[in-house]
């Protein structure tokens, strides 16, 4: 057996308990290992204090088994009477045995060394107060990006200032096209009818560009988008037609137009906001649109965006006490943090355990590109953008050459990173105002279909970007923020694609199986381009099939819930099907 | 090479900020690995947004590398300019190259999949308020833990019930032979002669039996202890003789007696201290000594030892308080909390971050037997027992056929688990009231000079069991607790022993480099039985020989600061040599 492959450590995504009696135990091996055994038992049930150990446990299989590039996953639950487990595991792989436990690797059994018996794995106790607990909605939320500035202009009266006429085509980010907040709260039949259950509103807050991630007060909807009014009316009308909604606190840093930040620029040292950011010289200077000079810490190197200092306390307490305004006074679901993994994780366990004492069901997402579960062991961030998943997908259908194997095992790696609680809301997307269209991003409209039958049918909580319902074209930031064409829209020019995409959140939302954390993947052929996975749940399950090949592949018998390109059983290339 | 043994998680011991300035890196390769470079860089220096990736950073080799059972463990520090730091890693073995990033290993440099570049790691901001700082003066701490009720006897006056002589052999765990607080003040002398730095005190508050981890009232010294002025005398004394003072929390449980406890009783749900414990049926037998049946959770599965409920904020708030008032009102340096992983994690970071408020250099640690990286990330314990260094040291020692490789291997093992901070102060000890005696576990005289050599000439904080200085015999728990044989130490009869461990510890304290995080094995030859590591910063080095083979082993030239059994340069079987 590979010894070194092996690797278990009782903590994180690798030991947890998932609620008060349930405890997920996972361990990672070599690709020879056949069959593992989690030995668990109380540690005190049988035990003598300092006496040799005569402690072995109960044996149990681990049957959930993934494939990713390496290694095996393997993946248990187990139930501890008295809260505590002690645990190691046994591994097979043709006739060889051997045994893990925290000190090493043996293959006898004999689980002493010299005189001194070896230490097993330990989850000391299921406490309550440390459960990862993630808010119920948000699995069951389909959730749909809005760029407010681009979105719907509705409200002329507004102050808006050197506004473009509504166009279509190609954007900077330097045009103003008066999209506000009064349009998004016109357009919410229109989304309630799509399927839509969650918004996603990057900033809203006063700032002074289009995409508004230069903040100058974040208890103040911008004027040109709106007032507090009409941020209220939104908020009411999507929760009659049972959307909720997300904000976007940018936190990291803040527009160069902050007063607090101007009394700096002002007093220096003297000021008394001197310590909310991170100035490392004084006096400096200020023409200088860079920060490679270090004068101050800023977002990337713009001295534009100067870095707010969450190390402090008194910053930590004027952001937490404005997440608390907007939902106290508003009604806000959830709070999307950007640039999140640069502020402090004291800032985001405050901010948690604040905004969880007022609404227990807020959501909150980090904007991590990244492995990211130092942020998710349940005392900061319910959730990420899960940017590998978007990798994973993008990669597979613009890479001709990637085969459906490589797919899986990227796939099944984004879901073992994580707690399955977390896996549960994990924010999945295609698109955003960070990347390209994916339209664009997409060789042709079959792909484009098949990775959003993939986004509607895996475990998490599935986004897409304002316009991807009718396949809107953009390029990377700033050409993904197109104005979305209306007019066109309700002449029917998109009916049929939106008519697909409508489709396919009415499954998710009618089909709990797609929302289940079940997820197996079928063994591909060789080279193929045929993914198949079933989502199952007890003794329930459904068949997703995804033809990216050049030939036909046969699907499985059974109810065909949705499809595209299928001929009875016949999957064409570019095909999807989802069959119960 | 052997893909699968490599591992890295950008979290934790992995990676993580040691200081302001500088960044930990460290990686797991297979045992075939022969250079590591780590490849970083700010990842926004050259990196456009969304664009393909060209960035690649600037290589580093790893040169500090450590040997394990299965794997290589490299490490390396990095000065991130702008706190930012992204990686990937370069493995070469032989003509082999290999390149790790987050997204996978890749055989080519080429970075990308498909169209889409491959994801590096990301330390993403040095924030100082997320640096775990433990207390500095812990490395430089000889720590003497004492068992008060035998330790010495000394203020007739307090109120004691059914005292015995004073004895020497074996005791129990009713015996009470009256050892006091007055009795550690008067012997402050003797332990500032040992050349004692720091005093670990298992518990002083009220409780029924001789240990004391029964607690009945938290905010009361026991009164056959002494009282509030004994304790307050205690400290100052022991302060003025730079001798620091470490008390033991019992938070996870407590006494049958404790007023909140009989409370709960009495009154069942009514009462105010209902949700203070862990009661899961009501009424329940009152009078079966266990808890296997579940009526309420206990330590073990004693009825007498009430499990508190850490959950419960009121419960938290408590326990601090009771902390808070031992620092202001006496000056307590630190505290070793009991069972301290079953205590919920939500408790110890409220706990610590009011500990830390209070007194910045203040020490936890926590009784934590295995690996304990969840509560070493910087919001909860600054430290732990280490009883795997404790196990590593005994397994060599009581197993003839054990080698110094695995002895490597293990004491390796220890300073790779948790941040380079954490090891500076991690409490190590090789007896303590809940092990045999170490003179008793170990075969001869020889080994226990040559463990207590290895206990002061390693990275972290030493502790000897108090009457270690005189090699005093004892079984387990409690026969490990005897009486302290004053009488007998006073007519010399333990001198020889007793300068020996004076000699060690005069130079740990005398010598930087024995309190230094460099440690270096030397490779054994197989089979060998001799351990030769060097301690080393910047330019200087000693190095500590051990030989607990058969036949006489040559040191290196250089100052012997201290030796047993060596004649010239052969160190006779059963002799240790320190040289510089």
């Amino acid at each position: 057996m590979n010894l070194g492959c092996i690797y278990h450590r009782s903590q994180d995504n690798m030991c947890y308990a998932k609620n008060e009696s349930e405890l997920v135990i996972q361990i990672q091996t070599g690709k020879e290992v056949d069959r593992v055994f989690l030995n668990y038992e109380d540690p005190m049930e049988s035990e003598e204090f300092g006496g040799p150990w005569t402690w072995k446990g109960h044996p149990e299989e681990m049957l959930q088994v993934r494939e990713l590039e390496n290694h095996k996953w393997w993946t248990i639950s187990v139930f501890p009477p008295y809260k505590r487990c002690g645990y190691f595991f046994e591994l097979r792989s043709g006739d060889e045995t051997c045994y893990y436990l925290e000190d090493g690797v043996r293959t006898d059994g004999s689980f002493m060394t010299g005189n001194v018996r070896l230490q097993y794995f330990s989850f000391p106790w299921m406490n309550p107060a440390d459960i990862n607990v993630t808010p119920d909605w948000v699995k069951d939320t389909i959730w749909y990006q809005i760029f407010p500035e681009r979105f719907c202009n509705k409200k002329a009266s507004l102050p808006k200032k050197n506004i473009l006429p509504w166009a279509e085509g190609s954007v900077t980010n330097d045009e103003f096209y008066g999209g506000d907040i009064p349009g998004i709260t016109s357009k919410i039949g229109y989304l309630a009818d799509l399927g839509i259950t969650g918004i996603y509103l990057t900033p809203v807050f006063e700032a002074s560009t289009t995409h508004k991630y230069d903040t100058t007060d974040y208890r103040k909807i911008d004027p040109a988008f709106g007032t507090e009014e009409d941020f209220r009316e939104l908020v009411d009308t999507a929760h009659k037609a049972g959307i909720r909604i997300m904000l976007d606190g940018v936190f990291n840093h803040c527009g160069y137009y902050l007063p607090y930040w101007q009394d700096v620029l002002e007093k220096g040292p003297e000021s008394a906001y001197w310590n909310w950011f991170m100035v490392n010289k004084w006096p400096f200077d200020q023409t200088d649109p860079w920060t490679y000079d270090k004068k101050y810490y800023s977002f990337h190197f713009t001295a534009f965006m100067p870095k707010l200092n969450t190390n402090n306390d008194e910053v930590a307490e004027y952001l937490t006490e404005t997440c608390e305004y907007w939902i106290k006074e508003f009604g806000i679901d959830g709070l999307r943090l950007d640039v999140a993994h640069e502020i402090s994780h004291k800032f985001c366990r405050t901010l948690r355990s604040r905004l969880k004492a007022l609404r227990p069901d807020f959501y909150i997402l980090g904007e991590i590109w990244q492995d990211s579960m130092r942020w998710l062991r349940g005392d900061e961030f319910d959730s990420v953008m899960n940017y590998p998943f978007h990798n994973a997908v993008m990669d597979f259908f613009r890479d001709k050459e990637a085969d459906s194997r490589n797919f899986q095992y990227r796939i099944n790696k984004c879901y073992s990173m994580y707690m399955e609680q977390t896996n549960q809301v994990l924010f999945n997307l295609l698109d955003s105002h960070d990347t390209a269209r994916l339209r664009t991003k997409l060789p042709d409209e079959d792909s484009f279909f098949q990775a959003l039958c993939i986004l509607y049918t895996m475990p998490g909580s599935p986004c897409i970007f304002y316009g991807t319902e009718i396949a809107m074209e953009g390029g990377p930031d700033p050409d993904c923020r197109r104005c979305m064409p209306w007019d066109a829209i309700e002449s029917g020019a998109y009916q049929e694609t939106c008519d697909m995409v409508k489709a396919l959140i009415r499954l998710r939302r009618q089909e709990p199986l797609c929302r289940c954390p079940g997820l197996v993947f079928s063994d591909p052929e060789p080279n193929s381009r045929v993914i198949t996975y079933r989502r199952q749940e007890d003794n329930r399950s459904l068949t997703v099939c995804i033809n990216a090949g050049s030939t036909c592949t046969e699907v499985p018998e059974g109810c065909v819930l949705l499809s595209r390109r299928l001929e009875n059983r016949q999957l064409l290339p570019g095909g999807f099907a989802v069959i119960k």
